[in-house]
């Protein structure tokens, strides 16, 4: 018997670069399929590096780590989108192995302008936005914007770092004191009035096959995740994932990639924030559908089929947040689907787990999940 | 805040005796809930030893190794019952780390002969048996079954390993020559006219709270469970949950425990094999089940309490038995949740995984299964 046209052969060697939660699930998930999970991160401690025999102590963001990690497995992926893109591509051409999503995707999408830019030439509805490179262009901003705008750092913010938000002329003032844009250029987006904040998981294979999860609401305190819950049926659903497509169809994007959206009073959906990558709102997926995330990532990298039907009516997720405990507790009667991350302490808003709960009604299983919440000691 | 009232401490460090597939999914179970999982094995490559990073290489059956690991783990459970009970409840005894399932109850219960006593004395159905030490029992047992019995010896089997069905004279003469019961004390049952076989999981904590797991069909090739499918309503589940809580609370057992039994023509369950540990019969759960098996072996033996509804309508779960293939695939195509155990190699009759379908109709999720398994190189 010879090996099947691209079937999924067992032992395949998947890199991930860094050891947080997201790599920890991947690699969780990953060795439940067969795979062989190795991780490139600094500490025996990280999450990802305490669940697989294949850790290699170092840095994806050292160029002598990364090569001789592409050159020990067979793919390379990421749980982070802040990795120097040329050097990916270098670890990647010295090595031979393939990189997804490529270095050029994350070299692009990491960066707020061009991410924009190309949001907005694929049709997708993105808030009006643009590049802050000088005090005179938060001044322009203000102006444009009459008043009140957000400035991102073009590169590394997430989860509201490098978020600053100006609504009147003594925050400008303020800001132009405290920060420097031209160390860090920025853009400026004008404020979307949303209603609502929801979330969209997709995924693409390289034949470009695209899985897409149920939409669902989700709800932020202090820019972190903090519930979530679905699936939401929403009458723009339609256009915006044919919109998405010609999206990732442009820019040949293969794996898992995540959009935060807002949602508008006419009910028209803005997309937010692009994580190429497995992302927190995607989650819930591990118990409601039929392949979840973190499957559909590393099946798309290994350029195999997708399938993302529900298989629960609803459910509905809650983020366990650090408060700095020193030693975390889950209460002894939770029911939820637990997923506690393994960090080494619990820091005050570091994201230390998560739990699912499926079932018929996403509202009665949220209210469940944010009273077992209560019972935890974070 | 002090700690909470027998709440779950993340990082209580388990030890698991043994390395192969059920370990690998404790290890894996655990793992995501937060616990810090070690595994006891001879070999790096053992499917569990291959997914921690707290692999103590060594064997359960060494005293040493067991009184070594039993002193740097806070509890300690099986994934086999057939360790010599002595060992066990020394390395208890010396490393004052408690095991559950207890090993006064390892020690019975992997006894064919005390374990059939005590299911007869809780009032459980089970086949007529009897002791066999002699060629004269094998003769006795032959009449008093009238020509057709089963003989198992008392330890040590599983799968259809140490069990010899007799049908007629030339059978037992056949034997008589080839099998010598004063070196393997076994018993003999009569066969019960089954119609189907069905198992049943329980799990049981030391408090004596009790969750029982959906009832389940399951078909056997070559004494190997081939697929299930579930759940299953029967007319005298109750009565044989009863029975069973009777049981397990006689003997004071603490983790998940698998009954598999024989159904007859008037309905009748029988059960034929008990396993103290999580078992094949149980794997679906994972999917389909609020705490499934692994997690309440888990909890049970933490002391924590337990659940176990439904979360799906049905399921279906088809096992992958290896015939020797050099190099195991997975179609490319696969929608079923793929469980890998990650064996060095298929050997045929080999236990390599097993996939798990939810939804709707457990005939039509069996009928994908079974399409689906086609597509395996195995």
């Amino acid at each position: 018997m010879g090996t099947k046209k691209n079937s999924l052969i067992f032992g395949t060697r998947i890199g991930l670069l860094g050891g947080g939660q997201l790599a920890r699930m991947l690699a969780l998930k990953g060795q439940e399929l067969g795979l062989e999970m190795h991780v490139l991160s600094p500490q025996a401690s990280d999450p990802a590096a305490q669940v697989t025999r294949h850790w290699h102590q170092g840095s994806p963001d050292h160029a002598e780590d990364l090569a001789s990690f592409f050159r020990q497995v067979d793919v390379v992926t990421v749980e982070s989108e802040f990795h120097e893109a040329t050097s990916l591509a270098s670890a990647e051409k010295s090595s031979g192995t393939k990189l997804f999503p490529s270095a050029q995707n994350l070299g692009t999408l990491q960066d707020r302008l061009p991410q924009k830019d190309l949001l907005k030439a694929s049709g997708l509805r993105t808030a009006p936005f643009f590049a802050v490179d000088t005090w005179a262009d938060m001044d322009r901003a203000f102006e444009a914007f009459k008043g009140a705008f957000v400035l991102k750092k073009r590169r590394g913010g997430y989860d509201g770092y490098g978020t600053f938000i100006v609504r009147s002329k003594k925050d400008l003032e303020r800001l132009k004191i405290s920060f420097d844009p031209t160390q860090s250029p920025c853009i400026a987006e004008a404020f979307v009035p949303f209603v609502r904040e929801l979330a969209l998981v997709v995924a693409r294979n390289p034949q470009g096959e695209i899985a897409v999860l149920p939409l669902v609401e989700t709800h932020q305190v202090d820019s972190r995740l903090d519930w979530l819950k679905g699936p939401v049926r929403h009458p723009g659903l339609k256009t915006l994932q044919k919109g998405l497509e010609k999206f990732l169809k442009k820019i040949d994007y293969v794996g898992t990639i995540a959009f935060e959206l807002f949602e508008t009073k006419d009910r028209l959906l803005w997309i937010n924030e692009v994580a190429p990558r497995v992302h927190n709102s995607g989650h819930y997926s591990l118990e409601a559908v039929e392949m979840d995330q973190f499957r559909l990532h590393l099946m798309a990298i290994l350029g195999k089929s997708l399938t993302a039907e529900l298989s629960v009516k609803a459910f509905a997720m809650t983020n366990l947040i650090g408060s700095g405990a020193a030693t975390p507790e889950a209460p002894e009667n939770l029911t939820g689907h637990l997923h506690w991350y393994g960090k080494n302490e619990s820091r005050k808003g570091r994201k230390m787990g998560h739990v699912t709960y499926v079932g018929a009604s996403s509202s009665a299983l949220l209210k469940k999940a944010l009273k077992e919440r209560k019972g935890f000691k974070l």
